[in-house]
């Protein structure tokens, strides 16, 4: 059984390899009369696109969406919306000495282990160029979202290595090249890149997801809590090795009496809980964090396999990011948006105003 | 659409609230032939039971479970699996007085704003009571990966509120009333939950969970990885409210030089990657850790809101655990067993040897 | 991956087999706020039951079902509804003599070439009497869809062997033991029945069904049409061998002027296409028509073969029932509601008032 | 919950509107290693393509589809393939003139009454055009059946208005514009063909689709039965209103010892059952039959409705099949090798040789 599709009432299924012919999609369940057009979708995948500071991969994809499907006359029918993106700077023969390696810290060999067979070029499938179409599709979500409820969500590096954002100035995010909301960091991580692309290594990252304004009553006990299906949403990205939701792993060593969010007229007096409580959401602020390994394609040496078990020197050469952490807020953003958006409807379907018998 | 199966191979479909008729859970998708009893199951389910240690609530459940179907002469038939485990000593009546009220931090709020509508009995579906079935198909899976390939999926706490483990000896786990590792911890922890439970409050906690001996090549590319599976499985246990694997957060402050697993001629010189490269299992052990928060239902005051929005000072009595992560682990071990299990029969239903057309 | 789950919004589980400790199922998804009490459900249970004239089996089962949870207080909460009826007259002995048997016309075969294993007694999971919780959860579906929009479901027996109800009249149909709207042809059937047994052997069937008051718009495209699901539904239905939706196969040799339904200011001038078109409800009665074999136990000596390959000649004995359809209505009606309520719950998901953005 | 997904362990996912920018689809879950090229799927489009032969609409559609993903070096990655076709002769002008029109017998009303919305061009994703993809992706399936199994799945037209064959000749199958298996019938349809288009009308007909060496032990008890998805993929296509599994309801009017297959000591005496017992495969050919409407789209004189509720006179002109069920056979095989294909990468997940326990 496949692994290929995301969501069950809002579903994206996603194909294509980081050096083949094209990425696509299909984005099923899109309510219709959502007003849609390719520059919606373009403005988020501008933002992941790589080549798009000095800090990130020289890979030069336009990464131009289009739409093929489900949109008739600048609105969504309620249809299946397909996407493609072509891939056009696609050098295989970059990866013609790793055909038969297993690089350290790829998915080389857990590949060949499962599939008995592997497209080496570029990570193949296993390529982080694959959440283009996640970042595509969640813009679709995010935009629903917003028309329909006014929801934002949004993310930033919240740290690099040891530099570790002290002030969240939302404003800043968009405004350098590191979706650093904390502008005395940016110099900073900008020596830090350079230092880091000299020596021919890489650094680790975390990313602060926040979505406000999102309805209370979102999320399915008991498996498919909101949170459980944020963790996994996260946890699908490439390299994210750990996620964290309201107060994370300090809620470990917090007594009761101090990590309860107390209840006010309103709301709540505080928001530790990261806006969701026994998996659904309360209505106040979703905070997630997540922490992304560093990028594994490093131009010092280290210790690869072949298929036939000899050990080898590899040093990686190659266009990559020295830190994939800093491209990695808009596909945080689309893979939050994206379920909201399915528990959203998932919602609406057991218990909107349609189908519920309760008079609220 | 509701949440309450989990799994797509494996699957499991649990029912039932604290303080309902009864509690119960259908697995489907067991393989035929294995060998189970009940006292298979009971064996788990005993580990994590209320009242097995005065350090634990004293609610008083025998949580004898009862195979209803899909076992035929001592082996499983390949039909689905029906377990059920009556309720002997609810009380509803000490939630009376919560009938119109939010707890802060429980899940009242959030299922009323939900469905409309809520079973106050102990929480009704939202109590942790709900994870009983979880840990009885846990049972069935880690007994099938055991005799099948002789996995081994373990869990300990690692940290209670300050406390942290300083040594892993899994032979202690089993001898001491708080799951935990570390000999010299013990006798603290003993201190500290006395502590708490006359101070009328609680503390969180970590556990980590071990998978040894689990075959490389499970996991599917690109949304339902092992790890974003796992992560999922883990978040939607309540109370918890992060994940790592292998590394975790700490990966965001290596660099790469520092984080890759360097491979050796027969498999990796280290396993910072916690077993899963690219979403799938390289055949070293799997290592996970999640945070739980404190208890929420405390003596201690705290301001908890009516349905009609009116603030009230709140104490909550009862029979209810200073650290839910005491009895964490046994959960931990289930959900990780099932998601394993899952990805096993994934994995042989498209590349096992049956459907290969590749030579292995 | 198992096949016991039925539904995507509004789901059924089922477990349990023939002669075994009991049959039970979880439906989960129903909306809040339907008064439900365990009478609701044993109506229908109690038209299917066995046993409920002579001319059906002589087994005696209670059916009893009880609600083990999802409903506090009378109504329903929106989490999973817990159904079990214990089995009480099941009789293992009566099969010993099958043990290794693979009877004709029988899913003996099957299920071992399938699992390798096999639950003798009765047919096991494969046995009819494992319809009864699909009967209990469509009970659940039937009334939400009448309480909430007025829909009505209901089936007959339309022809048994070559006896053809010639007219319709539904009021007879739940007052004589045969489902038969026609009030002509009960005496004969009562007449074929009995000779059939007196000659150990059996009689196929046709059942008709009708869904009223159902809402435009059920139905997803493509493969998820209404009328796919409906086929599926009830060719799920043991001993089913066909069906028809609308004029079903005499569509074959008609023009399309005088098959289609042409429209009026209202809505249609005849229902030809049985209340869908292009896989969604146009809001006319759905109309569906299914064929049921003969009883597959029958008296009369037939050719079986052993385990081992040895023909051998076999004469059922034990309680069956002549013609299996006479106990269909029921069942058939309860997997179109359960179909339709799923498709409700999926509209209202993506097309609902709360989610959709086109102003109706 | 959308509808735009097939499958459960062979997934296909499809988009694209008949007059759109292009239809499109994703396979996943197929096995590694597969030989695979765009040649082997035009094969089966070009067998369903329009324009094929002056029996048929005239509009002239390459159908031309491409392979975007899941193919390296020639086989099958075991990665999600994407296909593309084009759509190259869409005329949408055409179409202006039913823009606020319901249609008789069409999907234009019910469409409208789900989404609030319609793509009015040639049905849009109603049109049959739909299809191709499903004929692409159940080449895929029908190819790997083949290789791993020597399974064959073939279609015929079998009744075409009165028109019934007689002699099921295979090999003529293919040598004729008809997909007809009796010789005597080519001349009479044809005959027929043309009476019908100069008249302005349609025709109805039905389909048989049998599949040879099928290995025993496919489909899953209880609500996956192998006829149950076998019924829901022949419904599930454009026209179709009935579905038979062997002798479908021709079992209403016969006895049990005369309907029932006896059994030998190599397999089954007859095949009455169709090569299903219990939802399970036997081993005999698996026989299905399905009857097709007439064409809607004719030139004679029909009641339309506007949006408004006015009834008008409409005379559809354009580029129509007199009789829909000729191009079906090769969307029938492929509808049913998708199911083959499915189940059988199940029951390799639950009772493959890697995953049993049982020693066969």
């Amino acid at each position: 059984m496949p692994g290929s599709s995301f969501g069950k009432a809002f579903t994206l299924t996603t194909f294509g390899e980081s050096h083949g012919v094209a990425l696509g999609a299909v984005v099923d369940g899109c309510p219709p009369g959502l007003a849609l057009t390719e520059a919606d979708i373009q403005a988020d995948l501008d933002r992941r696109r790589p080549g798009r500071s000095k800090y990130t991969t020289r890979r030069q994809e336009a990464d131009q969406a289009r739409i093929l499907s489900g949109v008739f006359e600048g609105v969504t029918t309620g249809t299946p919306i397909g996407l493609l993106i072509e891939n056009t700077d696609a050098r295989s023969r970059d990866y013609a000495n790793i055909k038969d390696l297993y690089r350290p810290s790829h998915a080389d060999f857990s590949y060949d282990e499962k599939y008995g067979i592997r497209d080496y070029r570029g990570g193949g499938r296993a390529s982080a160029r694959e959440t283009a179409m996640r970042v595509a599709a969640g813009a679709i979500a995010k935009k629903y979202l917003s028309v329909r409820h006014g929801a934002r969500i949004r993310a930033c590096v919240s740290q690099v290595g040891e530099l570790c954002a002290q002030s969240f100035e939302w404003d800043t995010v968009e405004e350098n090249p590191f979706f650093c909301p904390d502008p005395a960091l940016i110099e900073p991580i900008a020596e830090l890149i350079d230092r880091l692309r000299e020596a021919g290594d890489s650094t680790g990252a975390t990313i602060t997801v926040m979505a406000e304004n999102v309805p209370a009553g979102l999320g399915e006990p008991v498996f498919d809590k909101l949170d459980a299906e944020i963790a996994a949403a996260l946890m699908s990205i490439n390299a994210v090795k750990g996620v964290e939701i309201g107060e994370g792993f300090g809620v470990a060593s917090m007594v009761g009496s101090a990590h309860r969010d107390q209840m006010s007229e309103s709301g709540f007096e505080s928001n530790r809980a990261g806006g969701i409580l026994g998996g659904i959401s309360t209505g106040e602020p979703i905070i997630a964090r997540i922490a992304l390994k560093p990028t594994s394609s490093i131009a010092k040496t280290g210790r690869a396999r072949t298929r036939t078990g000899e050990v080898v020197d590899l040093a990686t050469t190659g266009r990559h990011d020295p830190c994939v952490g800093l491209r990695a807020p808009p596909i945080a953003e689309a893979m939050v948006s994206l379920v909201l958006m399915d528990h959203w409807l998932r919602q609406a379907g057991q218990n909107g105003r349609e189908v519920s018998l309760i008079d609220r």
